[in-house]
């Protein structure tokens, strides 16, 4: 047996001997505290005791106070676990994991399990490898889990990489890798089943080898009941989570089938106060019940809270706060196999959520590794800002394009054409019609019929693809804008109101190596470089990501007269070929429930 | 990464295209049940779709019912996952593991963990892997959680095998085999953390290396609280089991820091009215509540059954039904990391309990993995009884002894002499003085004061060790009887109220190779042999062992006049040097609380 478990055993032998008195005292004592515990869902005075990073005993630790010890007067205020967030994107709020945690600590939140799942797109497992990197430079947990494909339709859309089984075995050896993310079987992707089953099949694979490993498989199943649902489950392997449930029939039947419940209350889609009502309206056990945010905008990190404003969200839909709390700590660990977090015991890590007001989840004061690390809601240790390397950067790989590149061309004065219609707060879209003046061969956009462009351009260098088509929704007057950040290939999307203003801002996305651009009138008014696979800066904090957009989205608003409010993240969906109806790739525009490409014209 | 991913996916794939409706059907379909979903703890109508050995599909099931599926009407019976028993020793039985699988499978039992800690005593890793080896053999679910110490207190006695660290690679690797059983840190075996530390470091390296792979470590914390409690805990791994909880205080305490709370509900040792009041009391989560059965002999496995009438006995304390069942399914498969079992769900594995009669646990038949192997009662497949290697027989490698071996000296008339006090129904004893008469400088048993003489003859020829005091509490008026079961090192146990007839029995137990035997005035009255580790027997069934048992004891009672009931288990027990307070093992009498060999006279 290789030495290493005698070193580990030692480590132990340590907290022992100050357990029984032979030797030494506990670093910290969290000294008349009310203890949450999330195993047995009470609540009742009691003390922590800490040494290194342990937690040594929870209840009455006079005995372990030496005089070295330092002794905190919790002043009756509640501990818990830190809390868990189970499923989320760091791409979404276009932060490096630094920053994100430098947001989310000082709420309470101690473990981040992520889903690479953008950057897996853009640059596959080197991108992937990349954030598992910098999460070595974190005081929190962060653990991620891989797509197992990019991209999600292979024959719609073209990603800057092509991930399957054959990189399953070194990403889920990877350190910090701890299975595959949500995998799209028979829901939204119910079209890759029927039209490229060896994707399944290859898919198949990849679980088989994290289920032999003891890996979890996310899932994501959206509107699946029954046989469909079933399907999507034994995809997984077996077991698998959701965090696409909208409704509360479908929680339960989820639940009923074995599914871990992940509802999502993040920045923009709230789904907790349905999915919760299969706990308060039918009793259900809610074991298997978990809080995760999916994604979260730097903003509301900084003003709401992360994983505690969900916490108390779900407390005022009328779920007993221990029970909440069980939802970011005990339910996710079980799920996870995370066995050293989530619960406050003897022998765990001490990752401790210190709360002063149980209702409301204010958070007083965070432990991780038994360090104080935040208080009132400042993060008290230093933590560098994280650099990427080069090899994550330069993600777009493309010349600049010309305005002939986004040419719709059509014969005639006048064409018929697709447009894809925007719904507001929605990831799925509608379908229309409509008739554009044709200029020297060329469809025209048209403003007064809210008649825009949209374009997607390949920016890896594979194929070179523009998909071209029209868009309903933007309301925008005059002007362009264009973004590296494009669900899920995250090619470049531009929509605009004429080519010259798209092209440039295409052009200056490019120049920038990713990131936001807006044009009006033949120039740039404003734009944002997202350096780190074209997703993420790692140039800006979180105050200043947020700053930064704000100003992005004023300008949208006040100079071209956009009508949308999150106007970048509502463009960047409608590349998403997995929910329908019509969306558009590099590849053009995508029926999505009918697997195929359609022409802008008719 | 290996072409067996493949191959598994190919078997996932084909249950995918029968949810999709594209191919075949389900092979079953168990129509018109109440479903007992122990995720949810709910009841409700539905059916269950099987396919091979997995489930396919539950709830309404129409669909996947084609011209080939053999559609069974459950008439409103209660469909519920199969039985877990989470800690249990063949040994204790006397049968092998198939034996005990043809008696415990018609109850709704699917899975069995055991710890094969008696043994490991007698053989080490040979014994052990013997006894995995046999698991390949039968039909039910059988995993192992080995011993990481042999003996328990290396300086109070002797093993067949010394068990530690070194074996745990092996050991650990080796099939069925998933994780480590019942460690005794600072309860039982609190004299070995005082005297002997460095058994502690080298079970914590066991512990350690199992940690590393996910592997479980159950632990035996009897009487334990706070501290020492918490060291216990620590000496685990942080993530342990206790099947040693007595009282519901003990119970609160275990549940709130940490322990799975096995509840003990055997043949013998009955816990769970107590313990279950931490539920049903103080209304704590019970998702760590489990229950198991620790040591059961074959008489009541046939009579009472196995875990459906424990899971009834505790329904009886009180607990909703549902929540009981998930004290042998979901809750001891998630300790256990036992993905697919436990629950009813696409994908899982499916072993079914079929229920007539919910409150009084009445088992109507059994599937596993799909098939179904019990109705009313009876085993409805071929379950060939197993032979067991050479290489685990033979384990008695001493030469007969004589007469004089078992003399204990003394000078004088009479002599004052130490006596292990038998208490009915505990491991525990006392510890008493009592004057016997010299007869040729030997000290003498003396049924008039019920002072007999009591040996342990160290069996493997690894020291010739026999360790000699005196017992009260047997009753016994004549002849001796001895057996090679001897907890927990198993040497030769004898107790008499003469030398002749001890030595007759000790030596008819080492020309059987192991087993029991009862001597009268000079003649072997009755003897069965247990020739594998001198432990099990591989030559009777279930209820053959019950009945020799039962015809053992009543000689006892009636030749000898033995006073106590279960005479051989009562015996057995008095060598288990980790309970107080006096024992005797082949080094002599045990002082457990001073950890000191006593001399038998004073």
């Amino acid at each position: 047996m290789d030495s290493k478990y005698t070193k580990m055993a030692m480590e132990y032998r340590n907290l022992i001997d100050v357990l029984m008195g032979d030797k030494d005292y506990a670093d910290i004592v969290l000294y008349n505290g009310k203890i949450i515990n999330v195993i047995t869902r009470e609540i009742y005075e009691g003390d922590i005791a800490i040494k290194g990073k342990y937690i040594l005993l929870v209840g009455d630790c006079k005995k372990l106070i030496g005089p070295d010890t330092l002794v905190i007067d919790m002043e009756g205020k509640y501990l818990s676990p830190g809390f868990i967030d189970s499923h989320m994107h760091f791409e979404s709020s276009m932060l490096t994991i630094t920053e994100f945690s430098r947001l989310s600590i000082p709420s309470g939140t101690t473990t981040l399990v992520a889903d690479p799942h953008e950057i897996g797109n853009a640059l596959g497992p080197v991108g992937m490898k990349a954030m598992a990197d910098e999460i070595d430079s974190v005081p929190n947990k962060v653990y991620l889990v891989v797509p197992a494909l990019t991209p999600d339709c292979p024959d719609l859309e073209t990603a800057g990489y092509d991930t399957n089984s054959k990189d399953m075995e070194d990403l889920l050896n990877y350190k910090h890798i701890i299975g595959i993310g949500e995998l799209q079987g028979f829901s939204n992707a119910k079209h890759v089943y029927r039209n490229t089953p060896e994707i399944i099949t290859d898919l198949l694979a990849s679980t088989m080898y994290a289920k032999s490993k003891n890996m979890v498989v996310d899932g994501n199943a959206p509107e699946l009941f029954g046989a469909e649902l079933a399907a999507h489950i034994i995809s997984t392997g077996g077991k698998c989570s959701c965090h696409e449930t909208t409704t509360k029939e479908e929680a339960v039947e989820k639940l009923r089938q074995g599914v871990y419940l992940f509802m999502r209350e993040g920045s923009t889609q709230r789904n907790m106060a349905e999915c919760i009502r299969a706990v308060t309206e039918e009793n259900m056990d809610s074991r298997r019940c978990i809080l995760a945010s999916d994604d979260m905008v730097a903003a509301d990190l900084e003003t709401s809270g992360h994983m505690n404003d969900i916490v108390r969200r779900t407390i005022k839909e009328g779920v007993n706060p221990v029970e909440a709390i069980q939802m970011v700590t005990i339910n996710p660990a079980t799920y996870f196999g995370l066995e050293d977090i989530g619960v406050l015991a003897p022998g765990k890590i001490a990752d401790i959520a210190v709360i002063s007001d149980l209702e409301e989840m204010v958070v007083d004061a965070v432990f991780i590794d038994g360090k104080l690390v935040a208080s009132k809601g400042e993060l008290l240790i230093d933590l560098p800002s994280y650099t990427y390397p080069d090899e994550v950067k330069n993600s777009v790989k493309i010349k600049p394009i010309s305005e002939r590149d986004l040419e719709i061309r059509a014969e005639g004065t006048t064409a018929r054409v697709r447009c894809i219609e925007l719904i507001p707060d929605q990831n799925l879209t509608g379908k229309a019609e409509e008739t554009v003046r044709v200029y020297n061969g060329v469809a025209q956009p048209d403003v007064t019929t809210d008649t825009l462009e949209i374009a997607c351009i390949e920016r890896y260098g594979r194929t070179g693809n523009i998909g071209k088509a029209f868009v309903k929704g933007f309301g925008m007057k005059s002007g362009a804008f264009a973004e590296s950040v494009a669900h899920d290939t995250h090619n470049i999307l531009v929509v605009g109101t004429n080519i010259r203003d798209m092209t440039l801002a295409v052009n200056r996305v490019i120049e920038l190596g990713g990131g936001i651009a807006i044009a009006n009138n033949g120039r740039i008014l404003s734009d944002m470089r997202l350096p780190v696979g074209g997703l993420i800066t790692d140039e800006l904090s979180g105050h200043e990501v947020s700053q930064k957009i704000a100003e992005l989205e004023r300008i949208a608003r006040e100079d071209l007269g956009c009508k949308v409010h999150a106007p970048f993240m509502h463009l960047s969906f409608l590349s998403l070929s997995t929910s329908p109806t019509w969306k558009i790739t590099d590849k053009g525009l995508v029926d999505v429930n009918n697997f195929k490409i359609l022409s802008p014209t008719i």
